[in-house]
């Protein structure tokens, strides 16, 4: 942060709702408090909630500042502030971080159970309407302040900020979806959506070692990305149904992972996914279409389906070592949409929307 | 078996079909083949899935001898047929077993990920059309010709055949149901049906260490049962939906678990499953009515939902562990339906269908 902002005064985009302009706003820098942690944005990227918001498809409370993927650089810790990140490694001034979309009280009822996720005092950077010395709660503005409860990562040299910002959403909620899947090594995979998530998804199972993985769109255009994250194959069917007769053996998938958020999508993955098998969805987070279960096949096949929302800090921490680990090997610069300075704002928001499947990166 | 059949001939009841008297009819005893094993049955009670059939609900190959809840005492051994139980005891001539539903190769694609009841050559007891020398495949019959492949166990003195029976599918069933759930101690639970499968579920609730159990039926006249069998609550409610608000602070059952087969059951355990819980569904083995599931709600609230058919053998052993620690504990004594002699089956049939909530036996 320059020295002159230091004390002073820093800018935020603050939103107020669909169809009103980002406003750029002068507040004061606030003194991270107990457990705070001051942080100089370097970069925020557009996630698809983002875009979700802006097109009033979701609500969240006005005004406030977007932006939960976030990269930034320590300026000062709070008092009792945490001085290790989720590694166990020091923190110290100047240190280049990301940090969980959420932070998490650790003591109720959720947090106790593994979901800190759905913590009952949950707070949610770029979720949250600003108030007079809480203004900075979003990536969409010069600085952040980090409240108690959340989880930081100091980030390797070798991940550039726009390859390091989307691991806080994207690419942590795909850790967490590979966790609740269970192991993956000799499965096949089948991942319907090729967006950031479903071809970060192709990559990570490959990673892990899967034996098959075949992505699915009904996007065609979609295909020679897929081929490049890790897909053997790419299906682009009606109704996103991959063609289960090359699905182990012509069982079906032995894990279906649902990124694309559409209801027939969740649909295809069900039907898609053999005897036995798990199903994770993750793709819809606005109220949209139903899928008509039948629960005599659901006990027959024995399938599993698991809801998943968000992640857990341990999943930001498996992110993060995933994209250091895939520079490479798998194109991820090619999903970076491009940069635009903060007072571009609306600019960048629209080119997110005119470039799906790629992250157009904010740089204050 | 009376020296007189050894040897010689035995009578099996043979069902033909929806709407056809079973026939009683005498076959040579078959002598034990590689690996068979045959017993002496003395013991079959009938399952819903028989009356099933029975009622031509769902169709079985015909003609073939019913019953899968076994009871029998060992009689002879083929060559290189097993020599220990599932709990690794050795077998004798004369001893008291049960059996696995169901004869798994051990080899394929799904006994190789721990699903041996979708083996790709399963056999199961009750299931299957008789051939010459091959008739002696299920319970309501003199004798049984135990197949390669079968988990065999043996039982305790203090357990008594028309208890020991049900291990076989229903208790073993609910086994499986808490190993797919997962530990329960602490947790609340919510069963829908209580049927002998949900009873079993919540004294086996309560005997896994969970803090709640919550029994719902839309019939009320089995709410002693229920409370007998160890739920500390009954819910007799329109569609079967627990009040959630009883159920973990307002929050939802940490565990439901589906044993009527009713589809609204289905919707209703979804509903009453808290975020991040698990819902096992279990009582759907007849096509019937669909389930509506919304997405955005799956994701968002974290659900795991698991179907689950029939059971692997640790779950038989689990089974009979768990009825010989609930003697005395849960009245499973009670839901003794009354015997009959294999002559009198179609008696026996109208008694279990009269008896719903009752395991009557059939004693050769």
């Amino acid at each position: 942060m320059n020295t002159e902002r230091t004390g002073g005064r820093a800018l935020a985009a603050v939103f107020s709702g669909h169809r009103h302009p980002f406003h750029l706003q002068q507040f004061p820098i606030p003194s991270p408090g107990r457990g705070e942690v001051l942080v100089d944005i370097t970069c925020s990227t557009i996630c698809g909630s983002d875009l979700h918001t802006w097109h009033g498809r979701r609500q969240e409370p006005v005004p406030c500042v977007l932006g939960h993927e976030i990269v930034g650089r320590i300026v000062a810790f709070g008092p009792g502030a945490p001085q290790i990140d989720l590694r166990g490694e020091p923190l110290l001034e100047g240190d280049r971080i990301t940090w969980t979309l959420a932070a998490s009280c650790g003591e109720c009822f959720f947090c106790h159970r593994g979901l800190p996720q759905k913590c009952e005092s949950l707070f949610k950077y770029g979720h949250s309407a600003i108030a007079p010395g809480r203004e900075f709660s979003g990536g969409f503005a010069e600085c952040c302040l980090l409240t108690p409860g959340t989880g930081i990562v100091k980030l390797p040299d070798t991940l550039s900020d726009a390859m390091a910002a989307p691991a806080n959403c994207a690419v942590a909620t795909v850790a967490a979806a590979f966790r609740l899947a269970g192991p993956v090594e000799g499965a096949t995979v089948a991942i319907l959506g090729c967006g950031v998530l479903g071809l970060t998804a192709a990559a990570m199972a490959r990673e892990l070692g899967a034996a098959e993985v075949i992505s699915c769109d009904l996007d065609a255009s979609r295909r020679n990305a897929a081929l490049q994250f890790g897909s053997g194959r790419f299906c682009e069917p009606a109704g996103f149904l991959p063609d289960t007769r090359d699905l182990t053996a012509g069982r079906g998938a032995d894990l279906t992972m649902e990124f694309s958020g559409s209801a027939s999508a969740v649909s295809a993955a069900l039907t898609a996914t053999r005897t036995g098998g798990i199903s994770v969805i993750a793709g819809t987070t606005t109220p949209g279409g139903k899928v008509e279960m039948d629960p005599n096949d659901l006990v027959r096949r024995m399938l599993t389906i698991r809801g998943l929302h968000n992640y857990a800090p341990e999943d930001l921490l498996a992110a993060v070592d995933f994209l250091t680990r895939a520079e490479g090997l798998f194109p991820f610069a090619s999903l970076d949409g491009g940069a635009f300075p903060l007072a571009e704002i609306t600019s960048a928001f629209e080119a997110a929307n005119d470039r799906p499947g790629r992250r157009v990166s904010i740089t204050p």
